[in-house]
């Protein structure tokens, strides 16, 4: 089965995808070795490129995990509309006060009752390198999108053709 | 917030959350260290002590990362109901053709049209380690259960007091 979306349609796809689930399995990997997930709200919101954003506790334990293997997954399911989504990237800790304010949500204050006065408070960023999605439209086969980026020029790398797999 | 659940009425939950969900993210390592995730079905199926068994082809990629990376990690997710299940454990590739026939439904036909006689299939075990579930019923506690066995014996190890970890 060929896939016939170019990569522009695929990132919009990916972001509508995202926008609608909104909460998202944030995978990371223990001391000990093992994968662990837990459910991370990205309040609707996904960069342009595809980076995601997380509010956090900067002293939480799934950041110290991040500190140390920095790579993630960060997947996304529907099952009702059969939906899922795969975002694989690298994690880090930010505390720039401005890109706080400039995600803060007034719904998160369930989360931090003081809101950006909160002493702890933080964003997880995984910046990603490879996303895939499956949606029942399309037959299950996977749509993936390298994003990966020229680390040393901050310019986004080309990324080569797709592959497609299917879901099984 | 206090967790009144004991072991069993969590694995009971646990396992009533996977039933209803049913489809997982599978999260494995791929060989560049990245973590990818993909649908896979339980077929509604879970072991009496939380194993998980997927129909798989024998020869498809994420088994070699599997057989490269034991360590898995598959989360159900159903955001209309907010309830959100991490699955952490150990992933091996069974050939073992009674256990292909104990867990063949009809249904597996759109995948593997030729049922049983296909000359790849195969089935991915994880051996659960650690599953946490969250259910807005319970107001986000995670609920923590541990099921690591002695490996040397057979037998299930004690595995002392829960954990709790709040939903943010």
């Amino acid at each position: 089965m060929t896939d016939s979306l170019d990569q522009n349609e695929k990132i919009k796809k990916l972001r509508e995808l995202i926008k609608d689930i909104d909460i998202g399995m944030l995978t990371t990997i223990d001391e000990d070795g093992s994968l662990r997930s837990r459910p991370m709200s990205t309040n609707s919101q996904i960069e342009f490129d595809g980076d995601l954003w997380f509010f956090t506790d900067a002293s939480s334990h799934k950041v110290t995990e991040v500190e140390q293997h920095h790579r993630v997954n960060v997947s996304f399911s529907d099952p009702h509309k059969q939906q899922y989504v795969s975002v694989s990237g690298q994690a880090q800790l930010v505390l720039d006060r401005n890109k706080l304010q400039e995600l803060w949500k007034p719904e998160l204050k369930a989360w931090f009752p003081k809101g950006l006065d909160e002493p702890d408070i933080g964003l997880l960023k995984v910046s990603v390198e490879k996303a895939e999605y499956w949606d029942a439209s399309s037959s299950f086969v996977a749509h993936t999108i390298s994003l990966l980026k020229a680390i040393t020029t901050g310019e986004r790398a080309n990324t080569g053709k797709n592959e497609k797999v299917t879901f099984k």
